[in-house]
């Protein structure tokens, strides 16, 4: 490989750090911007230096923004009682595409011990400060229906139940559009479990 | 989704300009990012910023090096009349491996009208002038087999064959370890024809 200049080795070794780019993959996208015109590889390297650079978190949520509080926690027009905790910016995203008019708390992770991820490494201390502080009526928590979202949200509940008057979680069960035939065995469990009246 | 802030969906916007990230996959590799340690994004944008900067072509092969000439070119233990004809720089790289003892010539690319390569866009011209100048004893072309591989050989062929005594292309066939149950007909038919006596 030493035939390669070290420009391009350092280039195909920092794009092969990132999830799901192997080798090959890297040195498919180092000969790409290599070979497109000169706009690309700068274009990229430019908003990759600045990416950190002027981002915030908001003082309150702790989504990202560029100001010290975010566009959703300084709209007086949504309830600020209503606490949705989600584990990552992108999960707020989706949850603003349902409609959903309380606010967020971004915890940035999930607990897992594995990775190094304690309640200090995510904005824990930081929403259990807003449920002591606030007039929280209900904190719903969003973390992903697996392992480590399900731990994240017992250890949430422990510590918030004293300050809350409702912790809810997101309801369980069968995807719209699922194919019940190919649901797996827990998810249905859940589906049977939760079934509401029509 | 105006709710993330500029700098990151900037980032975003120039990851999925690449080949096979979708935009999915670009929010990801950007909050990877954001998320992990400090080093990483700027080290993939200085990287980036770098890349081309002190990067040329070799000015006899056209192989990507920090040098006037290449490390090949420059090796006087090598076969100078003879041309191995390539894509790309990663398939120098590829036949290094195989202990080929000749020279190369990249082309940076292949004839492919649908994507505005012509020969202009291609280091074409260099090549006719290799084999005007030099005393080449045999250019292999070595595109891939392909629709565009094999327009570019034939193309190659009809612009070399009066400075060049040989122009000769890979052998076509069974790779080796494979099954012919699953071969495909047109690598069945090329293996029979250029069938060997053993």
């Amino acid at each position: 490989m030493s035939l390669l200049p070290p420009q391009i080795l350092k280039t195909i070794e920092e794009f092969s750090k990132l999830p799901g780019i192997g080798s090959k993959s890297a040195e498919r996208l180092t000969f790409h911007l290599l070979r497109s015109g000169k706009a690309n590889p700068e274009a990229l390297g430019q908003a990759l230096l600045t990416l950190k650079a002027q981002l915030k978190f908001c003082k309150t949520c702790q989504m990202v923004t560029t100001e010290e509080q975010c566009a959703i926690c300084t709209n007086s027009s949504r309830d600020a009682g209503m606490v949705l905790v989600v584990e990552d910016p992108l999960d707020v995203l989706a949850f603003e595409k349902t409609g959903y008019k309380g606010r967020y708390h971004v915890l940035h992770g999930v607990l897992s011990p594995i990775d190094g991820m304690g309640p200090e490494q995510l904005k824990v201390r930081e929403l259990i400060e807003r449920a002591k502080v606030g007039d929280l009526t209900e904190v719903i928590i969003a973390t992903n229906p697996d392992v480590e979202g399900e731990a994240t949200a017992t250890y949430l509940r422990q510590h918030l139940q004293q300050h809350v008057a409702s912790i809810t979680r997101l309801a369980h069960g069968l995807p719209l559009g699922a194919d019940i035939e190919f649901a797996d065995q827990g998810t249905l469990k859940e589906a049977l479990g939760g079934r509401r009246s029509m």
